[in-house]
């Protein structure tokens, strides 16, 4: 859809889905339009000197700032650093701007730091600088949080969104939704059965285990906002191929899909904030797949469809009742404020 | 003074000066302790491959959006781009993460981009990474904007905040005052009778142009927050040299002088976004000034005093009727929401 200067900001243009496409290829694209940025990945690689240095970043304003599993702090190193990771980069240097409202708790600020410290340490990433500003009572809801990150992209590293090719195969690397229903549940003060955790983490061993099993692996994403399908969309339509999955392959947890079922969202939507999906070559797949699961991010991995040459750019979900039906990008918005 | 967790964060912990330094110190340094955030700069400069590397960021919370002479978007690249310049980088590649406010106009942010793209072109950078979240109405004050930079340190650079030696001379490269001058009367909406307009620009071509003549230039930095008064007091410190300044030599715009005496405000504690102070070698200051007043920016550069030996840390002021006080940091905060 045309965005039209008439319209105001929807809360869809930020959801990582449709509206934040169109949001970018008709606002951002158009203004700013350089190679790096025509990419439209989730970092840019530059040549620098000799080294080839990855760059990105990312703005947390999820709500609450504390769930089950994490907090806004951990969320905001953790999901930076995969956005390197996710590139083929080691995440090496942080810096993060904090938005914060007066009256914000000192108690919750330290407590929001010390988590992003011992995040920077799990994945040996320095934070080198940053910024903080403070806006009246009412300006801002609390704390919000920019990180942005550099990494050095190993020269080997030809992971990249346009590498899948006809006959890879599709790995996720757990279950899907946990993060976006954690803070669901959270938000919505729902009692469970069994709690419902955040899965962040960062995913730079988990990466560093795949790489050396020699697997060639062609394209890395982490599904966070609009969760898998929109990101194997994003693959699809790079890579100029088709994607099938099989939906009764997807793992996702029974609490998770219950919660799902309860509020009509579909898991697969559902932002993920320390899970990946890899498109691996197919000869290469069951070896990768035997890494990830001794690797303790990696326990729950799954094939769960394959790359083809049909409906290039489109992701078909192959449906428990023998069904097929296509999985498009997320309209709209599920879950403002999820990350 | 000593940050207490029973405390809530105040508006002064966003302003640059005294309560922002003993909110680095007491609660940023301790968590992420390492070489170059003990720096303190407004960058670090790391080594990446065999490139010397500057990184920076910046939250931009500016209320009103647009002003006389620029606007939000503007003001996110400028002042990043000055951040990387003020160590002797060549800025190049930005980021940008946008918070919006549901409902925000379409019309302002393409105002606001476009603006960013004319200052990037300016700059010669490239905006190469982004991410955009929305939140509901009420949430956060229309856009905030964080910029990100990258750049790379010239190896011959020696321009440092602990390089100041006695005898060195203080250059300003122009008026004091003048943005944060301009966002208060547009925020008063007052009707003067010449407009003051914010100065923000980036000072990229001025220190080329600087550098060009090969004086011995020891220190810069871009005074925004704090105004002059806290650059020169961080310089200061991290020097241990004392600075003696001559407030009648310190340029202000008459207009500039007249609405801070209406308001009961220290032009040198105004936050300015284009200008920059240098710590010069004494017998370079005068050849590097005529440069500078041949470029645009650095028209009415003016040496304003020296550095010397006594009172390590302190930085005093000869003041107009022949007295001398100390000019400190900035306590409390005098305009919230001025960057």
């Amino acid at each position: 859809m045309p965005v039209s200067d008439r319209d105001g900001i929807l809360l869809g243009h930020g959801s990582g889905g449709q509206m934040s496409t169109e949001l970018i290829e008709q606002v951002f694209l158009p203004a700013f339009r350089n190679p790096w940025l025509e990419r439209l990945d989730d970092q840019a690689v530059m040549t620098l000197g000799s080294a080839r240095v990855a760059f990105t970043t990312d703005a947390f304003v999820v709500t609450p700032i504390f769930f089950p599993g994490g907090d806004i702090g951990a969320l905001a190193v953790n999901g930076t650093v995969n956005d390197l990771v996710m590139c083929g980069a080691r995440a090496l240097h942080l810096s993060a701007s904090f938005i914060l409202e007066e009256g914000f708790p000192m108690e919750d600020l330290r407590r929001i730091v010390d988590s992003m410290s011992r995040a920077c340490a799990a994945s040996g990433v320095s934070l080198v600088t940053g910024d903080t500003k403070v806006v009246p009572h009412g300006s801002a809801d609390r704390i919000f949080i920019v990180t942005s990150g550099i990494g050095l992209v190993d020269d080997a590293a030809v992971i990249a969104a346009d590498h899948a090719r006809a006959g890879d195969r599709l790995i996720v690397s757990g279950t899907m939704g946990d993060h976006g229903m954690a803070i669901m549940a959270k938000r919505a003060e729902l009692e469970l059965d069994s709690e419902i955790r955040s899965d962040t983490t960062a995913l730079g061993s988990l990466v560093d285990a795949m790489r050396g099993t020699g697997a060639r692996v062609h394209c890395l994403r982490d599904p966070t906002r609009g969760g898998l399908a929109t990101s194997l969309n994003e693959l699809a339509r790079r890579s100029h191929v088709g994607m099938i999955v099989d939906e009764g392959l997807v793992p996702v947890r029974p609490e998770v899909r219950g919660l799902c079922e309860l509020l009509g969202l579909d898991p697969l939507y559902v932002a993920n904030e320390g899970k990946l999906v890899a498109v691996v070559d197919r000869a290469d797949a069951g070896r990768l797949l035997e890494t990830m699961h001794r690797h303790p991010d990696g326990r729950d991995a799954q094939i769960i469809g394959e790359v083809v040459d049909d409906h290039p750019g489109q992701v078909m979900l192959r449906t428990g009742i023998g069904g097929t039906r296509r999985l498009d990008l997320l309209v709209g918005e599920q879950l403002p404020r999820i990350c």
